[in-house]
């Protein structure tokens, strides 16, 4: 069966402010120092799936950006549009009827556009596994990480641990855990992380979706009858402006794990998601003083610092743990351990109405 | 007897880097949000000595920034150049004899440019009262200021406070103490701060010059035999070229005071010499929240931070006594209770010949 990949990048990205903006979210950032995330996706998909054949979905906004970033690897045809977001089920969806409108029935590979693997070569194991178990079967899949920490950030699966079997099958999604619950999942050795990855036949997920979200198959199927017509554009938009926004997990993967309906590839690759700004020493490697300096950047008796300096000298002494980032219009500072709250900066700039900052 | 005022605006000023910068010292800093330093030291001095007779020692690099700053309230006629920093022995005795070749035997007052006061009437009054004493007699006469806190940034003086005089007998000079003898000086009463306010006649500095630092009594002697000649700048930039380095406290005054030839004039007018950032603190009042912020700033769930911005956004979250300073080519991030090592980020540039920094 034909393969056919979907990268998911529509997100907005204010984690990462002032570096990410609404037009440069995080995958377009060169975090790692190689190239935008987006670009390592691709390349990292191209290695199971036929480079005409990878599909990227991405915001109005963002297109342009999206474009520019992978020149050279792919162009506008293998864009899709979301007219607006409507999280990842929505966004599924749409592009599961556009595949099956073009290609057919194919194999499909999903997955985020934005996060760090280290393991590329781990990880392709892995994805030909799950595509092998949803091309001979019609249960969802999806890839797990064995997690090492009881991260607050990541959605949990709990799955079959009772075997050494490559595929397993998944019990339930469970949304992020507060501390207590997330170190009680982890010393239970019962749950995998989230890894967004989804795996599976365009007839599986499409019926699936019919059978748990008919409003969204609805709006879908419309958007699937209309591609390659002169209307495409415009059924997009209203099937977009109907559908609610819900995540895929919520609306097929949790109603489906209960009807033993998912499975879940466990891997170690070296998966981080780069939620936030302390992630940044999952790319980059700290020097001797736990600090992590890029650009014109200097520290001075300061240690497990972030700094990044884009275009001008960024200086500190006698920092601990902060995160420092100057771009060509802002400077923000916040403590690596609470490194989420860049997002208050956000809110205070969106609701000061600072466009210019956005 | 004619009063001439001489203004001591030499400083480098690399404590308040990267506002401060060799061309632009903490003198020509607007840091109150009214004027630059050396204009309210000018309108200060102005108020007790005609603005004619206002003299301005600075350096050649500085030169244009002070008339620039100090337009409209004196012009290049009344400033002096300094070919190279040798303290102030050198700088005094400098202006002393070009006041004594331009004005005959003259009521001097000398200031640093760069302090704030708060209670100008008071000052003046202080000012008054030491002009009398020194007109009067032949002793060299200070402004020292009573000590609030033990201070490790300022020199002391111990001075008879056996009295309610005015004036009182200065016994002797003391350099910046460490904490321990700073609290020992503080608690005994005995000791005021050294303002490096000082008020004597011209010719009574230049004898005491001539029998303490004959050194640097000849260079001056030559400059100013020199003034109004052809040969005056070759003569000066001699002069200065074969004077040590050496303070008017070690050259003259610790020896004058044990000699009884010293006078101080103690005085509370809200005196601060602003060293360092988190002296900003006396300039600027906090809000609620202890912050103080100029220009485009914004601190969140922050407190006691100082944070300036001078053309870009500036934030911060979750931050306690920081000081975040931004100009159009650098930031600085440092500790506000160590805001003296940003020197140790100017000394670092300085080492890796950063002069577009410094």
């Amino acid at each position: 069966m034909q393969r056919v990949g979907v990268i998911m990048a529509g997100g907005g990205g204010t984690r990462f402010w002032p570096l990410s903006r609404q037009q440069t979210p995080k995958q377009l950032l060169n975090l790692t120092g190689r190239a935008p995330m987006i670009c390592e996706t691709f390349d990292r998909m191209a290695r199971v799936i036929e480079p005409g054949n990878i599909y990227i979905v991405t915001s109005a906004l963002q297109a342009d950006g999206v474009l520019e970033a992978l020149a050279g690897r792919t162009d506008r045809s293998r864009l899709l549009t979301e007219p607006e977001p409507k999280d990842t089920a929505p966004c599924i969806g749409y592009a599961a009827a556009v595949i099956e409108s073009r290609h057919g029935q194919s194999l499909m590979l999903v997955t985020p556009s934005d996060h760090y693997i280290r393991d590329t070569d781990r990880l392709t194991e892995v994805w030909e596994t799950a595509l092998d178990a949803a091309e001979n079967g019609d249960r969802l899949v999806t890839v797990g990480i064995r997690p090492d920490r009881p991260a607050t950030a990541y959605g949990y699966i709990r799955y079959d641990t009772e075997t050494d079997a490559p595929v397993r099958r998944v019990f339930s999604f469970h949304e992020k855990p507060d501390l207590e619950t997330a170190a009680r999942y982890l010393s239970s050795g019962d749950y995998a992380w989230n890894s967004g990855m989804f795996i599976w036949r365009t007839d599986t997920i499409l019926s699936r979706l019919r059978e748990h979200a008919p409003d969204i198959a609805d709006a879908v199927s419309r958007i699937g009858k209309a591609v390659g017509t002169q209307q495409e554009q415009a059924v997009i938009a209203d099937a977009f402006h109907q559908m609610r926004r819900i995540s895929i997990d919520y609306a097929v993967m949790e109603p489906c794990a209960a009807q033993d309906g998912v499975l879940l590839v466990p891997g170690n690759f070296g998966w981080n998601d780069v939620g936030s700004w302390d992630m940044i020493e999952a790319l980059r490697q700290p020097d001797s003083n736990g600090n992590v300096l890029l650009g014109d950047a200097l520290a001075l008796d300061s240690r497990d610092c972030v700094i990044i300096a884009r275009d001008r000298f960024v200086s500190a002494v006698d920092m601990d743990g902060l995160v420092i980032v100057q771009t060509p219009d802002a400077v923000m500072v916040c403590r690596k351990d609470k490194a989420q709250n860049v997002k208050k900066i956000v809110e205070a700039l969106q609701k000061a109405g600072r466009t210019d900052l956005l």
